[in-house]
C-alpha cells in the first residue's frame, strides 16, 4: 500500500478486515516491522481518539512517533503556487511536505473541511497538497471530505457484530449545533458500497451527499420507514453540501431515540465519537446493550494498525 | 495497587517509601515490567515537573507514554448526567474514559481545583469521574483536592533527610498573590498524618484546611512560635477554604525569611515548586544548604515509578 | 563535548563534519549509546525542522525524547536575580532548570530573539540562564542571537556539495516582511571562518552584522559583484543590528532571482527554511536543480545526532 487518503486506497476490503482482524488477535505480533521506522503525526486540527489510537498502533508495531499540532507548534502553510509570499503563511507546502519527509516513514495527517468553499474542500487542497510533494507513504487521520481509518474501523466493526449474510445497514443523519464536514460520511458511504450489506441513507431533504459518491445507493427520506429491519443504525451529522457547509435546521425529529430504534431488527448502534448525548442520540440508546461506540472507538487502533503495516512491510 | 489519586489509596506507607528508595538506586531494573504497556497522560492544565517526572518514571519502566492537553489538543467535555450537549462540550467524559482507557494501560489525569464552587470541588467532579468510568487504573497528577504524587515525594524526601526518629514537620501557609487550590496541603496533611513525626500545621486565622483533613493535627497560629525546634518547614500557599477560594490578605509577615529559619533546629527547607522568590520565601533561604527544593523535584520521579510499578505489576 | 549553545564549542570542525558524514551513511549504529538516556527538548518558541529533526536524531541514537513547549505547557519563567516575584512570572530559571536536569541527560533548548532590547539578546539572556543552573549539558535550538545546528547543518552541505577545494561562499541579506533575528546568520558568519572557503557577505548598508562576529570577513554591498563566480548562494534575512530589530526598507531588489543566479558559478542555493517564495527568493532559483534547501534540510538529522553523540558518549 503506497498511501492511504481515501477508501479508494483499498483493493481487497474483506481480505484488509479478515488482516485486522487477525492482528487484534495479536496486536504485539509484529514489532519487528517498524524497527527503525519513524510515523510523524501532523494536526492541523483537534483529535482525540484518532491521535491516541494511530499512535498506539504505530507503537504496537514497533515505530517510533513524532506528533506535531502545526499550526500552534510551527506556523502557517502556503498552499497556492507562484503565490509572493509576504502575507502570514511563513512556509509554502512544497518544502514544508519534503523536508518532514526526510525524517519518517509514514506521514499522517488530520485536516478538516473549511466548510465555506465546496471545490477546495472536494479538491482537497491540504491533503493533496501533501500526498504531491511527500516522498513518504501519507495517511489521512480524516481530511476534508474523507475520514478512511474511521470507515475501515466502522466496517471492521460490522463485520465483527453481523449475524446475518447480508445485514440492513442504515446510514442516519442526525441533528448537531454545529455544521459539521460530510468526511465521516463519505467514507462509510464508499466503504459500504465495498461490503457485502443491504445499505440505506436516510436524511431530510437538502442533505443529500455529494452524488457522485452516493450514486446508487437507496436514499430514503422517511427516517422511520428507513429504520425497519435495520441491523445496523450508523448516525452521524453532516451540514449541507448543496447549500455548501449550512446547518438547514435543527431538526430535532431526527434526533435516534429508543422508540426509533425499536423499529429495527435489534438494531446495533454506530456512531464515531465525540457525540453530543440527548442532541445526535439520545442516552437510553447510548447506554444500551446494543450501542457499539466503545468497541468501536477500540477498533481503531487496529484499523490504524493494518494499514501501517501494509504501508510499512 | 488499583488506582491512586489519593493519599488514601496508600496501605502501607513505610513499605511504599522503603520500595521507592530501593527503586531510586537502581531506577531502570525494571523495564520488563512496562514492556508493551503504555501510560496515558491528560493535562486539563499546565504542568512541569508532573509531566517531565512522570513520563520520566514510565520509561523507566518500559513504557510507553502518550501524552495529550486535553483542552488544547481535544475539546471540552461534558460531566454531568442527562445533559442536553447542544453547548460547547463535544463529548461527554462517559465515552472519553471509556474509549481513551482501550488505547492504555494506566491513565494519569492533571486537574486543578475550580475554587469557586467548594462542593464540585471536593466532590472531585473530574477526576471522580475519570475513576467511574475509566475501565484501566487511573492516576492523579494533580486534581481540585489532592496531590498525591507529591505527598509521597514529600514522604520520601523527609525519609532520606530525617536525623532523628521523629522530627518535628511544620507545615507554614505562606504568601502568594494568587488564589491557589488546597491540593498540595490537604495531601501533604493526610501523608503526615500516616508517618512517624511530630506533625504541626501554622497559618493565618481564616486559611483553615478543611476540618475533615485536619482533625486531630495541631493548628498553631503564630509562625515563629510553630517553627521552634523544628526539623522541616514545608511552605506552601492555599486559599481559603472556609471563605472558599479566596485570598483573604496579602499578608507578607508569612513569608519564610532565614530569620524564621534560625527559630528552628537548623531545619531542612521544603517546597513543592514552582515557587515565587521573596513572595513565599526569602532567597536566602532557597538557596542555602538547607533548601531541599531540588531533591524533592528529584523525588518525584521515583514516587511516580514506584505507583505506575505496584500499578502494572 | 560539554554543551553546544554556539559555534564557538567546536573545536574541530573538519573532524565533526567528516563524523557527522560517516553517521548519516548508518544513522543506526550507535543505538547502544543512548540506551536509558533521555533528551529533553524546551520550546519557547515555534520550530517545524528543529523540533522533528533533533528529536529523531535522538531517536536514532536510542534516546527516549520528552518535549515541552514551556510557555504554553507550562508557565511564565523569571530570570531577573534578587526579584520579588509577585508578577505573572510563577518559577524562576533557577529551579527550573536545576529541576528538569534531574529528569534527562541532554536538555535542548528553543529561545527566539525579542529584538527590542540588543544588549538582553547579545547576552543570550534565557540560553545563558539555562547553561548557568541546568546540571545537564544544554544544546540550543537556536537562541537569541545564534542557531549552531543549522550552521552545522549548512557546513556538512557545503563539504558534501563543493566541487573545489576553496569554494567561494556568499552569504546575502534577502527581503522579509517580518523583523528576523541575526542568529541564523551570525552562527553562518562564524562557521565559515573555520572553513577553508572564500567567504562574502553582502547586504544593503545599514544591515551590517555585530562587528565582532564578521570581524575579518570581506563585506560587499553590492549584490551582483559579490554573486560573481560564486559556488554557493546562502540567502536569508536579518532585522538590522545597529538599528536594532527594525527592518530598514522592504528592498525588493534583493530577491534572489534566476537572473543573479546566472552571474555565479553555476552556484548552489541554500536557506535554511521555512523561506517566502517569491519574497526571498523566486520560485525558478528554489524549484532549479541547483537549489540544496531540502538536502539541507536534511542533513539537519545528521548535525544534532553527531552533538548528542558527542555529548552523551
Amino acid at each position: 500500500m503506497k498511501k492511504y487518503t481515501t477508501i479508494n486506497d483499498i483493493t481487497n476490503l474483506p481480505e484488509l478486515i479478515g488482516d485486522a482482524m487477525v492482528l487484534k488477535k495479536n496486536p504485539y505480533t509484529f514489532q519487528n516491522i517498524g524497527k527503525n521506522k519513524t510515523l510523524i503525526m501532523l494536526f492541523f486540527n483537534s483529535s482525540l481518539r484518532t491521535r491516541l489510537s494511530t499512535q498506539k498502533a504505530a507503537q504496537n508495531l514497533g515505530m517510533k512517533v513524532m506528533v506535531m499540532n502545526i499550526s500552534k507548534d510551527g506556523w502557517t502553510l502556503e498552499f497556492e503556487d507562484g503565490t509572493i509570499m509576504n502575507s502570514t503563511a511563513a512556509e509554502h507546502v512544497k518544502e514544508a511536505a519534503q523536508v518532514i519527509s526526510q525524517y519518517g516513514d509514514v506521514l499522517a495527517i488530520r485536516t478538516f473541511a473549511g466548510l465555506t468553499d465546496k471545490s477546495e474542500d472536494y479538491n482537497e487542497k491540504i491533503m493533496s497538497a501533501f500526498v504531491k510533494y511527500a516522498t513518504i507513504p501519507v495517511v489521512s487521520l480524516e481530511s476534508a471530505t474523507e475520514h478512511p481509518l474511521q470507515a475501515l474501523t466502522d466496517a471492521i466493526t460490522i463485520t465483527e457484530h453481523q449475524q446475518k449474510n447480508k445485514p440492513k445497514v442504515v446510514l442516519t443523519w442526525a441533528p448537531h449545533p454545529k455544521a459539521l464536514p460530510q468526511a465521516v460520511a463519505n467514507s462509510f458511504v464508499k466503504v459500504m458500497q465495498h461490503a457485502n450489506v443491504d445499505f440505506v441513507i436516510t436524511h431530510p431533504k437538502g442533505y443529500e451527499l455529494n452524488t457522485q459518491i452516493t450514486h446508487g445507493v437507496t436514499i430514503e427520506y422517511n427516517q422511520e420507514k428507513a429504520f425497519a429491519d435495520a441491523d445496523f443504525i450508523y448516525a452521524k451529522n453532516w451540514s449541507s453540501f448543496t447549500n455548501y457547509g449550512k446547518v438547514l435546521a435543527m431538526d430535532t425529529n431526527w434526533m435516534i431515540t429508543r422508540k426509533k430504534m425499536q423499529l429495527t431488527n435489534n438494531a446495533k448502534f454506530m456512531h464515531c465519537l465525540p457525540v453530543r448525548r440527548n442532541v445526535v442520540v439520545e442516552d437510553a440508546v447510548l447506554d444500551s446493550d446494543n450501542s457499539l461506540v466503545i468497541q468501536q472507538a477500540n477498533n481503531r487502533t487496529f484499523a490504524a494498525q493494518i494499514i501501517l503495516k501494509k504501508i510499512i512491510e
